[in-house]
């Protein structure tokens, strides 16, 4: 009988090999909320009109996050390469002023907003967002804030994963909600190739950034971090608008 | 016809007396999370054992990150009066050592982990802690470690309603659940007499600090912050315990 393995001992294992690495962390993709009941009943018709709006109007919140999630990690991160890199990320979101100009994701979302039939002042001013979204999109926030900024950086990876959903979406939609105007559609084009383009880069710093097994095993548990935060958004979508369920602070006034 | 008041104008009324502060305060009782469906179902014996553990594992989290939360408002806090009182909430938690030797409120949660059959073990690892409510009990102590300290005091008063729901414990849950060790309620029975003297100190503290109308204001929605996080933890157990639908990332190994 040999002794059981201690605490830290699979930073004696080999490192997995680039590519067994990149397989693994592909493999996570089993984790993604595109497996969720709430976006599974939305990609296939199953949702009223009221719970597609919510998870619009709810997602907007992660959406109005990233870039300042973002600028956390190019604040962290002293490597001026990645910054140049990073930086992106945070164009395509906010939109580009100058000659480049480009109303940018955010804009591209209040527009997927209009098309479901929300106003874009209740989607700007955040009162259909429910906290546990919130929660869950402010630890995501705050992770980039205070983790090591490779770490950040790793936490995106489920953009491997995005593309998928966002061609589903597309071919979807548009037969199952008819009553969903086709230009809001623009926001899930849009990142389809900006996702394929992030992807690479993020991929291609993890791969070589991480390189012993136990910071391997650290990109699956941020990863996993990651892939829990955009879970838990579903989770209180579902209790929200499928359990029709919602917070009952939600949209309470002031007491007099 | 008049206009509309404007934002901010809430600060030109007068303000409550403080009688007036004090019951509108109580009043969001209605929000408290004694009204969720999972907590009526579990004070009316409607949880099966598994869910009740889910519970107690859960709400463990909260138990370890209090004595945090209050840190933080004992290290934002100048007013070394204030220190001294708060500091006790610290010592009731965490137990104190010497003298008045005694084991602290973590601990007594630890024997009611016990008492519904959880060994100590995977209770203190967290293994069963959800996404959402991790999310959610971080938000509270991230609130108090930004928020100026006077409003993370306020945020404290979800204590006014505290008493009702331990005493209904105490009351209801040894016919409802037999098989849990009674001795496991020393928890409940503590915090009946320390909540009480708690509020007694952020009640008063907050009627005297916040004088204004809209500094009023303020703390209505501090304390709605701490109630939709109360009320976020349940809604996720709901999904994992009662739904049983727990984010299947929750004990996932780490890939090979």
């Amino acid at each position: 009988m040999t002794t059981p393995p201690k605490p830290g001992a699979s930073a004696e294992l080999a490192p997995r090999t680039r590519a067994e690495f990149e397989a693994a962390l592909r493999d996570m993709d089993r984790f993604y909320h595109i497996h969720h009941p709430f976006h599974i009943a939305m990609n296939e018709g199953g949702l009223e009109p009221a719970a597609v709006r919510g998870w619009v109007a709810n997602r907007f919140y992660y959406q109005i996050q990233i870039p300042r999630k973002d600028a956390a990690i190019l604040s962290n991160c002293p490597d001026r390469a990645v910054r140049r890199q990073w930086i992106q990320r945070i164009l395509d979101h906010d939109g580009a002023a100058g000659e480049c100009d480009d109303a940018g994701g955010i804009e591209a979302w209040l527009r997927l907003g209009e098309a479901v039939g929300l106003a874009r002042e209740e989607v700007v001013d955040l009162r259909h967002v429910l906290p546990g979204v919130r929660f869950a999109v402010d630890a995501y926030v705050q992770f980039a804030r205070t983790a090591p900024w490779p770490e950040a950086i790793a936490s995106s990876l489920t953009e491997l994963f995005a593309p998928t959903i966002h061609k589903k979406r597309l071919e979807n939609w548009p037969a199952l909600y008819p009553w969903i105007d086709a230009e809001g559609y623009a926001y899930f084009r849009r990142r389809l190739s900006e996702a394929r383009r992030d992807v690479e880069h993020g991929l291609d710093f993890t791969l070589g950034h991480f390189t012993t097994r136990s910071q391997q095993d650290r990109v699956f548990e941020v990863l996993r971090l990651k892939l829990e935060i955009l879970w838990a958004m579903l989770d209180a979508m579902w209790v929200a608008y499928v359990d029709r369920r919602p917070p009952p602070t939600l949209a309470a006034p002031v007491p007099a």
